[in-house]
């Protein structure tokens, strides 16, 4: 391990299980049949038991939005060209993009960084200008990053989160955007999972099937590049991930390390959580995960963390969009277990 | 046609075919991959059509809650004791209820009416009472309620929406609560889909497998006697369903009537919906379907409407905390509807 990445390997807490049970035992009280509000009930008791508190919230919520390119798109992986990537940071730049409208309407704090565009826009409203470098390399030839980067990554991802904890965050949202990066968390979550190009390969923004079947060649030829037997999790972060994913797995660990609940994005987040879960284990005990993607092989990653997401609203967009979509039902599902009055307040019969 | 319910073969208004298919040109339009907000994007363009604008939003929203009680009880089919009904009605009178709680949280309007316990417990704060009778009939041996009854309840239901659009209401979400409730729902959708009640019958509130067993045998026995080769849908409503359910009925197609948009909620009120759209098929051009009930026989109704519900919570409460789950989903797909900037606007490539 790289010494300034020795931080990585700090324990985890662990959410309280006496709050979580004692969260359960008030559910069971509530005017409402036994197990009646179903996943709203899940949401409100694993909550409780992340927080350690009678009335969990999950507000104030931290939302960091990582952009980056990933070299992979030479090999024309992508339905939309790379310059689209600068474009999308102006967009939420300007408030235009559709994570920027969603964190406005639910008046949750947007954190937007870029860490490696291919070009640098110089500095721009409302955007951090971290970039690691001018997009990864093409993982078909090269890895994506040096480990210089990687570290600088990982790095960049951890003081993300500690702003956000220095900031009273008590639930944290990663998301991303970047043109081809279904390709480098395809390529991640093959590697991380054993599986070939083919189990988990889809059209990512919209390729149609002949650029899938593109897509996966180039994405089998690195993971035939790059997955060695004696690979480590963090060397194929080095070699297959994005920026994006990186800085993410950073993000989680660190919030697994100070007990901050997250809520996973779609498709490329999770790569990122099965990637920082397989770095330290009890980070998924901080995690809920949002949305079942409309990418195919995002089942496949949900069954190896054990994950079964909210919704399936066929959402394929990223950008925190998933998660953003669950944090007014995970309000909801707050709201329910703090005020709804129990039985014997309300002087109910039990049965 | 009885003389007083000539108003339910009034004509339907039908959606706005060039509302929707234009709001389905903006979300093409907008910056993110084709389709790839799934059915947030669905949703706008649903409601686009149906309240024909170019910046749908669901609110304000009226929610009419009725809550009944039903004959059926005596014969030992719910977890519940009958009194619990009158216990929930001060429940909610006080905000203790879960609709209320959500309600509140929600920031929509709530009307709650008592439409027939038992007892009568009174005037009550934020309780209408219109109360159609002391209960219904035990639907094992004698018809639910009488012709005078159906009349006020479909009457009651139709009034309740009038007031809503009366105050500007842009969406009605109906809701319920009565001990004994999935057993009329149950055997008038068995009626109408001409199915068994094996088919239909789940635990409702929590009833054990020999609870379930008993449950099916009353409604068969139900279905046996009320249900005759020539029985109209109003009759099969006269027959077997609950005061909440008729007043639903009125609800809903006075709804449509004026083209006022609704959001279904779980498995009784799914109930309503087959009765309102059998009575008048155009109504389901008004609907929108929240959840999935986890009781089993809300998958049957669903198919029979061609209804694909949002949400697959294991809800199983009713009191519309099914639909007022899905509001702030329909809120932000109305947002990102409105505010997300197109190609265009950001100056991003398209392709």
């Amino acid at each position: 391990m790289i010494e300034e990445l020795a931080w990585l390997n700090a324990p985890c807490l662990l959410p309280n299980n006496a709050a979580a049970e004692a969260a359960r035992q008030r559910q069971n009280q509530l005017t409402k049949p036994y197990g009646s509000l179903g996943r709203l009930e899940e949401m409100a008791i694993a909550l409780a038991g992340m927080q350690n508190t009678a009335t969990p919230s999950p507000d104030p919520i931290q939302v960091l939005q990582f952009l980056s390119d990933h070299g992979a798109v030479v090999e024309d992986i992508s339905a939309f060209p790379q310059i689209v990537t600068v474009q999308m940071l102006r967009n939420m730049s300007n408030g235009g993009a559709p994570v920027t409208v969603m964190a406005r309407a639910l008046g949750v704090r947007l954190e937007i960084t870029n860490v490696g565009t291919v070009g640098d826009p110089g500095e721009l409203p409302n955007v951090r200008n971290e970039r690691l470098g001018a997009g990864t390399g093409n993982i078909a030839c090269e890895p994506a990053m040096t480990e210089r980067q990687l570290v600088a990554g990982l790095n960049l991802g951890r003081a993300a989160t500690e702003r956000a904890l220095a900031q009273g965050a008590k639930l944290l949202i990663c998301g991303e955007m970047g043109i081809g990066s279904t390709t480098s968390a395809t390529a991640l979550a093959c590697a991380l999972l054993g599986e070939s190009a083919a189990t988990l390969t889809g059209p990512g923004t919209g390729l149609d099937v002949n650029g899938v079947a593109r897509k996966t060649r180039v994405i089998d030829v690195a993971l035939a590049r790059h997955v060695t037997p004696d690979a480590s999790p963090l060397e194929l972060l080095q070699r297959l991930a994005g920026f994006d994913i990186v800085a993410t797995v950073g993000a989680f660990i660190t919030a697994a390390q100070h007990g901050l609940p997250m809520v996973v994005d779609g498709f490329i987040m999770s790569s990122a959580a099965l990637a920082a879960v397989r770095l330290q284990p009890q980070v998924r005990e901080w995690m809920l995960f949002a949305t079942a993607s409309a990418e195919p092989g995002h089942q496949r990653m949900m069954t190896a963390l054990n994950a079964k997401p909210y919704l399936d609203f066929g959402l394929r967009l990223g950008e925190a969009t998933g998660a953003l979509a669950v944090v007014p039902l995970l309000r909801l599902a707050c709201e329910l277990h703090q005020h709804t009055a129990t039985f014997a307040e309300a002087g109910v019969s039990q049965d």
